[in-house]
C-alpha cells in the first residue's frame, strides 16, 4: 500500500514568494493524514490535485500561527463542501479554543469537529486503524509542542504454500503458524513432533514508519523514541552558522537533524521549516548529508515515497 | 503619480488550484491600501515583490471569512517583523473581534491596530489623505458589506507662465487664481478690470478614481454613487446562466457588473470573485464586453493602471 510524504510548506514563521507556511500530507493506504496546516494549506492541498474531502484526520504539531493559520480557511470550505463526516484534529491543548472561535466569528459548521487533545511525555499512541498505529511525542520547544509517528502494524505471517500441501495443513494450524505459534503433533505412535514457524512461513513485507518532527530544540531522547523509523522529517530552520540563534528560538540547525535521524538508524531524513534567511538550501543539505547522506530537502509539491519492504520469503525453500 | 491596481485573489468562497480568495493593493503615490485579505494575501503580496511592511491601511468589505482569513498571518508576520507603526483596518462592525482573537489566542501584536467602523447608508468620506479622498459606500450582500471609492483630489489650477510676466502678477493674486478666483485691478484712472481666471489658468491634470464593488446583488441606486469614477472593480460570481442563482445568494453576474459600470459612464472595468465552477473565463468577459467592451479579467499578478489624466493646458494660448 502507498505510504508517502508530500510537502505542502516548508517556510518557518516567516513565508516567502515560493515557500508556504508549514503543512504535510501523508497518504497511508487510503488514508490521506494532514500534519499541521499553515496558511494556504487548502490552495496548497488542491494545487497538489489531493482532494480536501478525503481528510479525516489533522494532527497539529503546536499552535503557532504558522502551524494552524490554515484551519480556518480549510475547516470553512469543508463546511462550504457539504461535508457532514466528524473531522478529527490531534493537537495540545487550546486547539478547542480556535476551533470555537471560528465557529462564533463565522458561523458554525456543517460537521463535527472531534477535538483529541494530545498530552504526553513520552511516546502515547494516539490512534488506530486496521494497519496502522499512531504515536505522539513530546518536542521541545517555545510552546507546548508533539511530534507523531506512524507505524505500519505488524502483518500476520504468510505459511509457504508448497508447506501447507506437504504437511497437509489445518485452517487451525494454518491459523497458528500465522500467528507466529509453532504446531505441534502427535504421531500414530503417540510421540509428539513440531512443525516450526520459522520454517513454514514467512513476513510478507516489513512494517514501515514515519515520524514528523515539527519546531524543537534538538534533545538526547529524540533519537531513541524515533529508533528504526524508516523515513524521518525533522525541521532545520538553520544552518550551523546561527546554531546559537537555533538555540536560543528552540529551533534546530540541519546538522541537528541528521544528528538526530543518524542516532535513529533512520534510512531517510526531510528536511523543512527554513527560515526566510535562505534563498538557496545547499549549505543545511550539505551539512546534513556530511552527518546523514540520505538527507533530502523538501520543497513545495515534491512527494516522498517509502516503497514496500520485502518480508523474507524465499523462493529456494523446500519442504 | 502611479494609481494602480494589483490582484492578488480572484476566487470566491472557495479557492481553486490557481485561484487565491479576495485580496487586492490599490496603489496611489506611494501609499499602498490593501482591499480586502483573503487566506495567502501575505504570500500573494510577497510573490508580487511588494513589501508588506508597506501597508498601513487595509479595507475590508464585509467579515466573511474568504476576505478576511489573510488578516490572521498578515498581522502576525508584521509583528514578527518588528513593526511599531499603527496600523489602519476598515471595515464593518465585528472586525475588532477577530482582531482580538488573533491576540488573545496567538499573543499580543507589537503595533496597535486602529480599528475604524464603517456604518453608512450612503457614500460617506471615510479617509483624506493629502491628494486622496477615501469614500465608503453600502453594498447588498448576505451581511453587512461596504464598497470603497479612492478619489485624487481635484488638484489647484496652474497659472501660465506667459500671463504671469504679462500681467506681472503678484503672489497674492497668482494665489487667488490657483483657488480658480478672478483677479480684479484698480487701474490709474480708477476703473476696475478683470483678469479672468478661466484665461490665465489651466487644470495640471483630471482627478483619477477608483471604485472597489466587492460582493454585492446588483442595485440601482449603486451607478449612480459611481457616477464619473475612471475604474471599477467588480465582483462577477457567475455567468448569465447563473443569474437566479446569484441573485439567490446575492452576488452579481459578469453583465450586472457590467451594466453598472456602463450607467456609472466608467472608462474601465475589471471583473473578479469568480466562482470555483468556472475553469476559463470567456463566457464571463464575452458577455460583459456586449454591454462594455472596457472590461477587463483580473488574473492573480496583473495590474491595472490608471494612467495620469493631462489637464487642459494649451501651448498655442496667447496673452
Amino acid at each position: 500500500m502507498e505510504f508517502s510524504l508530500t510537502t505542502l510548506g516548508t517556510a518557518s514563521a516567516r513565508p516567502t514568494s515560493g515557500r508556504y507556511p508549514s503543512a504535510h500530507i501523508l497518504t497511508v493506504g487510503g488514508r490521506l493524514f494532514l500534519l499541521d496546516c499553515g496558511e494556504g494549506a487548502q490552495m496548497q492541498i488542491v494545487r497538489n490535485r489531493i482532494s480536501i474531502a478525503r481528510i479525516d484526520n489533522i494532527f497539529i504539531s503546536h499552535l503557532h500561527g504558522d502551524h494552524v493559520f490554515g484551519l480556518y480557511g480549510l475547516l470553512s470550505t469543508l463546511s462550504m463542501m457539504g461535508r457532514t463526516t466528524p473531522l478529527h484534529i490531534y493537537a495540545p491543548a487550546g486547539i478547542e479554543k480556535i476551533v470555537n472561535s471560528l465557529k462564533e466569528l463565522f458561523g458554525d459548521l456543517m460537521y463535527e469537529v472531534v477535538i483529541h487533545n494530545i498530552r504526553c511525555g513520552e511516546p502515547t499512541l494516539v490512534e488506530e486503524f486496521r494497519q496502522l498505529e499512531i504515536w505522539a511525542f513530546p518536542l521541545y520547544h517555545r510552546v507546548e509542542t508533539y511530534g507523531y509517528i506512524f507505524r505500519e502494524k505488524v502483518p500476520p505471517l504468510n505459511v509457504y504454500k508448497p508447506a501447507i500441501e506437504k504437511f497437509n495443513l489445518t485452517l487451525e494450524e494454518i491459523a497458528r503458524l500465522k500467528e507466529g505459534t509453532d504446531v505441534v503433533r502427535v504421531a500414530e505412535d503417540g510421540t509428539e513432533y513440531t512443525l516450526p514457524c520459522n520454517e513454514l512461513t514467512y513476513k510478507p513485507f516489513l512494517p514501515r514508519s514515519f515520524a514528523y518532527c515539527s519546531d524543537t530544540t534538538p534533545f538526547a531522547k529524540l533519537s531513541g523514541w524515533l529508533k528504526g523509523v524508516t523515513m524521518i522529517y525533522h525541521e532545520a530552520t538553520y544552518s550551523s552558522e546561527f546554531k546559537e540563534l537555533a538555540k536560543s528560538n528552540f529551533h534546530s540547525t540541519s546538522q541537528d537533524a541528521a544528528r538526530c535521524a543518524a542516532a535513529a538508524g533512520a534510512q531517510k531524513l526531510i528536511l523543512g521549516h527554513y527560515s526566510s534567511r535562505y534563498k538557496t538550501l545547499d549549505t543545511l543539505l550539505e551539512e546534513a548529508k556530511e552527518i546523514f547522506p540520505e538527507t533530502y530537502l523538501s520543497k513545495e509539491g515534491m512527494n516522498f515515497d517509502i516503497p514496500l519492504q520485502k518480508g523474507d520469503f524465499s523462493s529456494e525453500k523446500k519442504f
